[in-house]
């Protein structure tokens, strides 16, 4: 594998023990019945895991998305054309997106990051790291090479570490790619062993017949490409897209800076099993958005051990759920850091009564 | 029945049609594949249904809630003592209880009002309704009279309607009343027909022995009181809560005055399912929020045809799903008026990418 790849890796350590204990303890301590804010609790654990501190604070939140094309498309397994990669991801630049109208109205940072859009445009907002104008058609030859892949990941580390260095403090990976249903069914499929049947869907509205087309056409890769399971960047290379690399890259980088990290959707939950293939501790750094339409999601997100906090029966992609999580997660933090603490005996004891009949404040 | 509700349940109209029409037919328009925002697109066609208006924005919200005690407590169905109500609702106002933690950080106003609270407090930001202090025990006599249920019922219309008269855009509904779990799933099973079984939960937190327990005593009683099914108030009245009374009438009184109304977790939907009982035309107005771990949940959401869009496990009561459930009604704002419209004929037509190309903006 490549060194900076290997050393990145390296570079990922387990979650803060004591800042988790520390968390734990605290919410044991907080005025309400144990457990009973369920997946609430468990994220303001996470997060004093991933910063090191039982109290934490997200404000300022990013989604990071990741444009790419897709040369499958050739096949016709796509119900758009190849230019709404394009137009959409200058479109987020402009806030007029499903995601990037959610991010402005909660006031997230958007950046797009372009590292194979085929079609020309004129939008200096766009970061460029064009590796080629899309993948090729892996029906019939590798998407791309095992050095272009490995360079995409890099750079979607770079953008998670670009988000630190800017003061985030959370991420969010989004994606914008026609014909990514595609590629994130075909490298599900190859890491899981599952059939395509089991993985696909229909993307962004296929008909009943073009809906069985991708799959014949999916399996047909598969069979023609042979990537090694057992080999994530193999796969991602072979069957995968430009998008899929970098945000696998992204959660990589995220892990390494210690930052957390929400997964969207169906693209954006196969690249975090990539990228917790390469490394399961960078997992623990990964928070879920909502439960996407599409089949395989949950088949990839239970393979992460996460469950989604949200059921919109959303199917858009672009990071749209992000902008949503971020706030699921701010709600985590209100609640560490807002309630009030009992005494350490019972769900409400005298001091707790007794403080309140005098009036007084709690420390909190 | 009572000439008031009668007059309530009269003033309560279908959605505005002709809104609801034009908000599906801008949907149609927004720039993504159709249905890929799932239920953030309901709720934007439901929202123009209420107000009227095809774009609505949802900024000031409200978290109302109906704070009662509970004698069928003495029957040992709850983990909690009866003081944590008063304790609670003390706190609530302060900011520092879960639900009113969460309604701090985003900015939601809470209002808290007393039912029915057992015990004695000094806080006069609570507002005052006492009609008893708290219900009597229903495994031995009715829980309150029909007349104090109708009561509670016109108190909690009048809540909604000053909600609107402040401006909110929005209110969820929530409570406070240690052992409401209890009068909650005798509620659900009377109503529906299903088993105590079904429909109940271990509340805040029973050990094995203490729920089986909480069981019996619901069969039992439910048996003792015999409630008429088919009379809402009359089931209240013998085996309900101040609190179910109370909150029944703030969904009809939302309903009312064209106000969204967010349901919270167990309590809250029974509350709903009894509005929509005395007027199925109030179920129009009301938003799910998370669903919750007691059990009867799903019953009951499911009866009134709502999915709830968070899961995150919570048992906490309190309104505690409903600052959540307010973002993501926001989010449906955000998408419905920030989103960039398509031309008429294609997902992308060639007007559109002219447009980018040119670098123009859209009408949005």
């Amino acid at each position: 594998m490549n060194k900076d790849i290997q050393t990145l890796i390296a570079s990922i350590k387990p979650l803060d023990a004591a800042a988790v204990k520390a968390a734990k303890e605290r919410q044991a301590k907080l005025a309400k019945p144990p457990g009973s804010l369920g997946l609430l609790e468990d994220m303001s654990v996470q997060l004093a895991g991933i910063t090191g501190r039982v109290r934490n604070r997200i404000e300022h939140c990013r989604v990071v998305v990741c444009a790419a094309d897709n040369g499958i498309i050739e096949e016709g397994v796509s119900s758009a054309p190849r230019s709404v990669t394009m137009a959409q991801a200058v479109n987020m630049t402009r806030r007029i997106t499903g995601m990037s109208a959610l991010a402005k109205y909660f006031g997230d940072d958007v950046v797009v990051a372009d590292l194979g859009i085929a079609d020309p445009y004129d939008c200096p907002q766009i970061l460029q790291y064009k590796l080629m104008p899309g993948t090729r058609n892996f029906l019939k030859e590798d998407a791309m090479d095992r050095e272009t892949a490995e360079k995409a990941i890099l750079i979607g580390a770079e953008l998670a570490k670009a988000a630190k260095a800017d003061g985030c403090d959370v991420i969010g990976l989004g994606e914008m790619g026609i014909g990514n249903t595609s590629s994130s069914s075909a490298v599900l499929s190859v890491l899981t062993g599952l059939s395509i049947e089991a993985v696909t869907g229909r993307g962004g509205g296929l008909t009943d017949a073009a809906f069985l087309h991708k799959k014949e056409v999916l399996e047909q890769a598969i069979a023609a490409r042979r990537p090694d399971k057992d080999d994530v960047i193999d796969v991602i290379a072979k069957v995968g897209g430009l998008d899929i690399a970098a945000m696998c890259g992204a959660y990589l980088g995220a892990a390494a800076c210690r930052l957390p990290v929400v997964i969207d959707g169906f693209i954006s939950v196969v690249a975090a099993l990539c990228a917790a293939r390469l490394c399961p501790a960078a997992a623990k750094y990964m928070f879920p958005s909502h439960q996407s339409f599409e089949p395989g999601y949950l088949r990839a997100i239970d393979e992460l051990g996460l469950k989604p906090y949200l059921m919109l029966g959303m199917r858009l992609g672009e990071g749209s759920g992000c902008p949503l999580a971020f706030q699921i997660l701010k709600a985590s933090c209100a609640v560490m850091n807002g309630m009030a603490l009992f005494g350490e005996e019972s769900v409400i004891d005298d001091d707790y009564l007794d403080e309140i009949r005098k009036g007084d404040s709690f420390s909190v």
